[in-house]
């Protein structure tokens, strides 16, 4: 039993396991692209399309800004663009930090490794922000200055609150958004934990409880 | 000659020669006590008493906010309630720390010196800013949880435009807001040179230039 002070609704025009990740993935990049004030007009760049990145694409698609996809490589470009990515660069190609030198209103960077801050700084324009919504173990350095030229920020995220979450899921059910899922049965745990080690899940898996009996 | 464009009203409350360094110290402060929300029912913590940091005071408290200076000792305490601030703490007592965790919507960081960043960023609110305008040569670094798990954000401010300087002149000529000054002649440079290396100024050197001749 829960009381209705923490039920949510869930979005009636969305498969039911596809809407799942929306309570974590969603929420996590729904949250900063809100008070960041994504929306049309906009030019948002989402870094790594995994479980956070997808959603945090399609989201801001919804949302009518312009998005562009920074990815370790173009493998995934033709799922970006499908997804609602206007542009997708490979950031192993040190060319693409020289071509969008201060492009971006927010950069939403849903990776967990260490990334040389400084060069992300440079890609955001005037009084832009940069949000991690992963989650580096190790502490990471920056260069102050990369925020004081152009009054530029650097914050950081996590999930969201019950109104907000409410919030989201009504935004995804009138824009029938849900994450791109594999559905497993529990029998799978094992095989699925590898594969999310090996990077080898579009995007989000889940586990079919019905199957745990 | 200079055209209306980039000409700017001094205050007539103000003393000019105190109303000089509003041009460099009072808008460097001023520009980011707006951007983030200085004002009544706010809690300012402005780290460092010194140029930069007597001009944040000043501005905070007349902009309504409750101010407090951290600094490395108690020494100019007396000054610092003078110029505005309601609490007064050492930095370098660690109970400082554990008492103000969690208190700021907004730390003007008016240090060039490298900090401790996460220490400070832990005395913010929900959703609280630290702001740098001080400008450390090195890179510092920061543990990227100190931003997440209450949505902080990290931020550099620079001077600031010109509509916005005029707006805080006219800020400081209502309030009747002017720098804390010593007014030395040319002659006097080298001395005040070497008392700035020294910190022991209280808390701009304006030059009068008419002993140039």
């Amino acid at each position: 039993m829960v009381t209705e002070d923490f039920a949510l609704k869930m979005p009636e025009s969305v498969d039911l396991a596809a809407a799942t990740p929306l309570l974590c993935a969603g929420i996590t990049t729904y949250s900063p692209l809100r008070r960041f004030g994504a929306g049309p007009g906009t030019k948002i760049a989402v870094v790594g399309l995994g479980g956070l990145g997808h959603m945090a694409v399609k989201l801001a698609h919804a949302l009518g800004a312009e998005v562009t996809v920074l990815s370790q490589s173009l493998k995934k470009r033709d799922d970006g663009l499908r997804l609602g990515a206007d542009h997708y660069y490979a950031t192993s190609d040190p060319e693409t930090f020289e071509q969008l030198a201060g492009t971006f209103d927010l950069i939403i960077n849903t990776v967990s490794a260490r990334l040389d801050l400084d060069a992300y700084l440079s890609l955001l324009t005037v009084e832009g922000a940069l949000v991690n919504v992963g989650a580096p173990a190790e502490p990471m350095s920056l260069n102050v200055f990369s925020l004081l030229t152009s009054g530029r920020t650097f914050a950081g995220s996590m999930i969201g609150g019950l109104p907000e979450t409410q919030e989201m899921l009504d935004f995804c059910d009138v824009q029938r958004i849900g994450s791109e899922i594999e559905l497993i049965p529990a029998q799978k745990i094992n095989d699925a934990y590898e594969r999310i080690l090996a990077s080898d899940v579009r995007y989000r898996f889940v586990i079919d409880v019905s199957t745990m009996a």
